[in-house]
């Protein structure tokens, strides 16, 4: 298997980052906004539900936590609140928290499962690392809004992270090169997600 | 005080680590079933619950996390909620998640202190250690559940988690042997736990 | 910029690590009176709120956990549950809590700021770590106790932790001696707060 090595992953693919990083800041914002909070509490919540997924990956890998020693990430956050801010509420429907957190979920399953790989967790683990980080910056963020967590959710939302990271895994298992894989897990995750959205798909429920 | 080789705890008791993540990952699992979850649903939440004392109190030591590395903890997590999701629910009785939680209790407030002996945390961190990681596993399952939370159950429950890692170091401190004094705590504990749960045994609340 | 080296830390400034660990904890203890729980319960909340956001903060900036290798804090913590047990509840009024948490909220976000400074996180970081940990003692209460979250409050609370810590951040940066700055920004946080409190002044909200 030709791990992906850290370089690759901060110089060539530092969207997939990125993009998790601002949906699921605003994701948050829009959550302090349904709330009618304040410009800082926006920047909180922003900065906490976009990083929050990346910042319990990084603890739990041992890696340094991405934010501290990079102001972008914050910077980034920063844009998305006051993105949500000056913009009127009617431009945000009520499902946009939703679209903009399922784009972090795929990003992220495909990144968190990435960069665990890159620090040498073996293949089973990483995928689980995609998955937790991937839906922990929307848990978060519901817990900190106290609305009822998105796991909860009827539609499928571990299901799509948990494919999404396990598609990315098996394709790198597999030798597939890195862009394409990543690529086509993420994209593959957020139909996936687009369509538990729009459609409302489901796995079965426990029935006992 | 004879500090127990992280060897010994490795390879003589593994039986407490796996009963802690077994035990609080069923937990987890029924808590999926209670809300009528998916099977990925399920295994999330006994993941999330099997593992996340320990994850806990590995961060808190600067341990590597337990599970990254080794896949049998999230094998058995799997295992886990597959056997729940398999079995009809009459066989898990409402009280089922209180039983296989309070096993959880006693098993990880033995093994938490234990690990953070191992890991030259002193006596008082130790005990500790073993309380808040034995009852954060509960606590996780139910912020992600939406439920309130297992610390606000009127009887015996953090209690009993001071108890057992109390008991555990204190023995370690006296001189006891490992093996016993582990089997000794952890009965002691999950007694007491059991007791809580039939007879509802509780200490004066503060009345102000 | 002169980075306040961690021994000055640790020797001439401890009172605002204590003050931040106390009155969280006191806030902790009040939060299990509110819910009539008992002794025990009592020294959990008051350990796991007044430890909470330092241990975020130290396993954010890859510092080893400070109470876990010395006693004192969790010392404080027991003092404190003592405290508020031993204590007629008429003497903690409704607001108790409140104010606790907001001397605890000046404290840390000077206090986090100045640690993350210590171990080399750029300004911007530094600040974000004085907010993050400042605040996430209270949520962490409140998570646990089930009780809405305090950033949802509608008076000034993260802004507080916001000017307070950046405040601290920036006159560092203009070379100001680190007593005095710590001071005065700790005592700018909590008069803004207190003003919050009593007065209930606040930000616009977020209207769309």
């Amino acid at each position: 298997m030709p791990l992906p090595d850290l370089m690759m992953v901060r110089s060539v693919l530092p969207w997939l980052d990125i993009a998790g990083i601002g949906v699921f800041a605003i994701s948050g914002a829009l959550a302090a906004a349904r709330r009618e909070l304040t410009i800082v509490t926006f920047v909180f919540f922003a900065a906490v539900t976009g990083t929050g997924g990346g910042t319990l990956r990084d603890l739990l890998i041992g890696a340094p936590v991405f934010w501290i020693h990079d102001n972008r990430a914050l910077a980034i956050c920063l844009l998305a609140a006051l993105a949500v801010w000056v913009t009127p509420r009617r431009i945000w429907s009520d499902q946009a928290i939703l679209w903009f957190d399922g784009i972090g979920l795929a990003a992220y399953a495909v990144f968190g499962s990435w960069k665990a790989l890159a620090y040498g967790v073996p293949p089973l683990g990483a995928a689980m690392m995609g998955v937790i980080t991937a839906c922990m910056g929307g848990v978060i963020r519901d817990v900190l809004a106290g609305e009822p967590s998105i796991l909860l959710r009827p539609e499928l939302y571990v299901t799509v992270a948990a494919l999404t990271a396990g598609l990315f895994v098996l394709l790198m298992l597999l030798g597939a090169p890195l862009l394409p894989a990543a690529g086509l897990a993420a994209l593959a995750g957020f139909a996936l997600r687009a369509l538990a959205i729009v459609r409302g798909i489901h796995l079965p429920g426990y029935r006992g």
